[in-house]
């Protein structure tokens, strides 16, 4: 049977699958399948680490990266995105259950199932009502702060593993104080299994390769080679471990690992529990799709492909839920590991789902391997990871450009730092916005003079202009709405109370993009009073859209001068008059 | 001793009182002595029905009018604002407090006294921080549908006082069911006194004054007859109720009320009640000192006066201390009152001082003849004051101008009668902020051609306009940040794909009024990717301030095109090469 174009088109868009299997055929998958491959040995050690940073069993870790790559296979629209548990949302999933729940309870798990399933309802819903715009007010800047200040959180929460002693706390201040009060308990032992680890997959990162290439290698093959430091660092260290029997000398080691698949898990329907996650669930929710979709657009943009933001939501939404029904919990599209994928070669999602398969063959196959793996090695996993993450110099970049951005930027990190990160990206959005309404609030107004010889006016404080005693011409730079519009009225009083011969007040709107309610009222104010002061009000270059609604109020009946289409107009009949006067 | 003049003037500034003082004679006197006897006899039955409004003993209202205005007198810069309670921050008093007390008791007392004294504390931290440009956030639509609905919502609830039943809630429609549920428990007689007194009250509004005059009373005196209006049927209804002993017969009356000095009181200290306040001192602050600057504000214009916005909260902070100070309950200027002043003939802040001695003369000595007054009085009195206030035309002139204005308006009034004050008001600042935003971060954009014979571009779809193959001039109708920076980049890539022949995209900025990081790397990336597709971007008429930040970037030296003076010249000089190809 054959669909109708029309339906088939519209399924498309909501199942992205039925569009690029069609031309799916054996050079594709084998770029896919390998591409899958060097993902999935990067994403094993990943997966167990990012679990333990989220304070949850290593085995979540492999089960929320299985399924969820399924679904974000079926539904999501990037060819390169790979899913899973990212370090951020690892952490955020730590301080949101953490609050109401003790980790190592069997409640913090299902905390974290819920918070997936709650996440993943979010987007969905989101997707469906196409509110994907709301991620745009995260600021670049601001997810540049966060991600900084996540990451330095992050590497400090790990560095109790590297030294082998307990250290609580969801913030820097905390985290600090606790590591210097246990420093005397460290384990020599941890110490050098963790220190030789962080040390040796930092060599990897940026020596092995070339190492590798100047040996003979092929490139390809000194490509997964590197990509498998991970993987020999957790397996030499499993070894060492096993051999000497570490575990018995204060060396913490992952222990068990169940075997086999993964479990089919509801969430809880708690109201009480969803209640208190319900914030949290909507910032996860937010910080992942906003770190996916940029990941997802710049690799799109390399091919000349298009993402679909709408339909991303639902891609990452199906992801979570899946997870929260397979014992997994929070996930989304991995900066690192999607970069590898893409430049491995994936062409499909399908790569994703093979990567799913490499996952679940290891959860079958490979756990009991991991008994003796110390949690040492993962913690310098995510601490090397996360490290590159880790870049201030939008600080530099921000204090340079705009004060306004950089204020943002560095309370964003301050608060993260100082209160965690719910705190902090909440601060984020909440002071982007607000210091955004406040600089419209107080709009540049320019006095403007013609640029002799030119159709073309400029500020009269920038440039060498022609201006007449009788004409006052203000540009307003910014639209005219309820927080601005009693600044105008204010400023046009004080600047026509300090000059006497003034007849004439034109408001030049070319940058007027809208004119509300209130401040067409306080137009009306300004008119009436300047009226009564023997001045006449103008306005020129007003837009179509702005210029359509004023038509539909009295004000340009009672307005006292004239509307110009240009603003050379307006000055040279205002002019002409007294030019007349004068002769 | 002389103080230097620098020093005087900036005492001035905060004690106004030391500007106008200097000026003061005997004429002055006169105008303030017959303006403060006027108020007076309008304040007295109003103060005591606010407070009833508010739930609380009726002396509390005449409390609440004498060091309050003695406070404005000295720190407000208005001249004929009238202080004291008025309806609708009575009504958000007992939603306030109503919240952790119960009328009637002790408590309940000493939380309205709290809520003035942390009002007046946030008026005044506000002014001194000079933050009264946060009231700009209440667009005046919003504002006039939360004055209409809590106008229908005060009359509401004062019938039960005029059908002499018991009716509780904080909204319409609890208010409503109450009074339907009680209606068979209606007193005849009070019926009878409220409805009389209701419409004697109307009957005085419109036409005793054309009557007095038409009876040849000389126009001072027949205003002043009518403002009386209100106290004579306080007299009648008294004096009524007393000689028939009505009280007995079910007419409830105000009873008791102490005479003598205002008493000394101090706010609570509890942390707990100051937490459960909180946010209905900031909403009752920031409803208060919007009515109150918007009466200033319009009563000084029509002298030529000046008001000082940030010293206004001082003067209603201190007034509101004042009021927690000395038994009274939430203050600030109110409408009708301020009008009567000003039209009576106010000149200064003393009228104020001397309405306060007016009051102070009725506490001390007039309380003992209020012990027959019906409440049914107090009811039809608040009822007709409050009727003035409604006027539901807001939704239709916002209809015909904006829709999103209406929106906000529509919203601000059901959720005001169906939710109550400090819902109704909350939603309706946060809707217009959120409408505000949503518009900004899907801008328009035109297309633009030359209008043939001028230097002036216009929409294509809207003129007739001379473009060029090409060239796509894009003209922004908004600043560019981060809410919609993705938008543009979208709409350009958008624009580039269904149009071939294009090589040069020129993005016109007369509206761009700021760009911010997030903008500037969404123009880098733009830039890039139209450098790959062989297409150069151009930017036109950049602002002065924009253009400086952009220089403290790298974007100017990598962009692939120009940066033009004027829109004109870019196509003069764009267009030329490929004429001369052509030929």
């Amino acid at each position: 049977m054959r669909l109708p174009t029309l339906t088939r088109k519209s399924l498309e868009r909501h199942l992205p699958i039925l569009g690029w299997s069609k031309t799916y055929d054996k050079d594709t998958l084998t770029n896919d399948l390998v591409a899958a491959l060097i993902v999935t040995i990067m994403l094993i050690p990943q997966s167990l680490a990012y679990a333990l940073l989220a304070g949850l069993p290593a085995e979540m870790g492999l089960y929320a990266s299985i399924l969820p790559l399924v679904a974000y296979a079926i539904f999501g629209t990037s060819r390169a995105l790979a899913v899973g548990p990212v370090a951020v949302v690892s952490l955020m999933t730590a301080a949101a259950v953490g609050n109401i729940a003790v980790q190592g309870t069997p409640e913090y798990a299902a905390a974290a199932i819920t918070l997936a399933f709650l996440s993943g309802l979010l987007l969905t819903v989101m997707g469906i009502f196409r509110l994907g715009f709301l991620a745009n007010f995260l600021s670049h800047p601001v997810i540049a702060g966060f991600i900084t200040a996540s990451g330095v959180l992050i590497a400090t929460s790990q560095l109790k593993h590297i030294f082998g002693i307990k250290a609580e706390g969801h913030n820097l201040i905390q985290l600090t104080v606790s590591l210097f009060e246990n420093q005397h308990l460290a384990n020599p032992i941890t110490l050098f299994i963790g220190l030789a680890t962080t040390g040796f997959l930092f060599w990897v990162r940026k020596g092995l390769k070339p190492l590798l290439l100047s040996l003979g290698l092929k490139p390809r093959l000194a490509d997964i080679l590197a990509k498998a430091g991970p993987v020999g660092a957790v397996a030499v260290t499993t070894l060492v471990t096993f051999a000497f029997g570490l575990q018995d000398k204060g060396v913490k080691i992952v222990g068990d690992v169940p075997m086999g698949l993964p479990p089919l898990t509801l969430p809880s329907f708690d109201a009480g529990m969803w209640s208190s996650l319900f914030m949290s669930a909507v910032l996860i929710s937010i910080i992942g799709f906003v770190e996916s979709v940029s990941v997802a657009q710049t690799l799109a943009t390399k091919k000349r492909q298009r993402i679909v933001p709408d339909q991303e939501l639902v891609g990452l939404g199906t992801s979570n839920i899946a997870a929260a029904l397979t014992g997994g919990y929070p996930v989304t599209g991995g900066f690192a590991r999607s970069v590898v994928n893409f430049d491995a070669g994936a062409e499909t999602p399908a790569a994703g789902a093979f990567t799913a398969v490499g996952i679940l063959l290891a959860a079958l196959l490979l756990t009991p391997l991991l008994y003796f793996l110390p949690q040492a090695t993962l913690a310098a996993t995510i601490i090397v990871a996360v490290l590159s993450l880790v870049d201030f110099s939008i600080l530099k970049k921000t204090w340079t450009y705009s004060k306004v951005d950089f204020a943002a930027v560095a309370a964003t990190i301050l608060l993260t730092l100082g209160f965690g990160v719910e705190m902090g990206v909440s601060a984020g959005v909440i002071l982007s916005i607000g210091l955004f309404l406040y600089k419209t609030s107080r709009p540049h107004v320019a006095e403007v003079g013609l640029v002799p010889g030119t159709h073309h006016f400029r500020n009269i404080l920038r440039h060498k202009v022609e201006t007449h005693p009788e004409i006052v011409t203000l540009r307003i730079d910014e639209s005219l709405y309820f927080a601005n519009a009693r600044f105008l009225e204010d400023y046009i009083y004080n600047r026509i109370a300090c000059d006497q011969p003034i007849r004439h007040v034109v408001l030049m709107c070319s940058a007027v993009n809208e004119i509300d309610m209130s401040a067409l009222e306080s137009l009306e104010a300004i008119n009436t009073r300047l009226k009564d002061l023997g001045i006449k009000l103008h306005l020129t270059e007003v837009k179509g859209p702005v210029m359509d609604r004023l038509k539909r109020s009295h004000f340009l009946e009672e307005l006292t001068g004239e509307v110009f289409l240009a603003q050379y107009d307006a000055v040279i009949k205002l002019a002409r008059p007294s030019a007349m006067a004068a002769q």
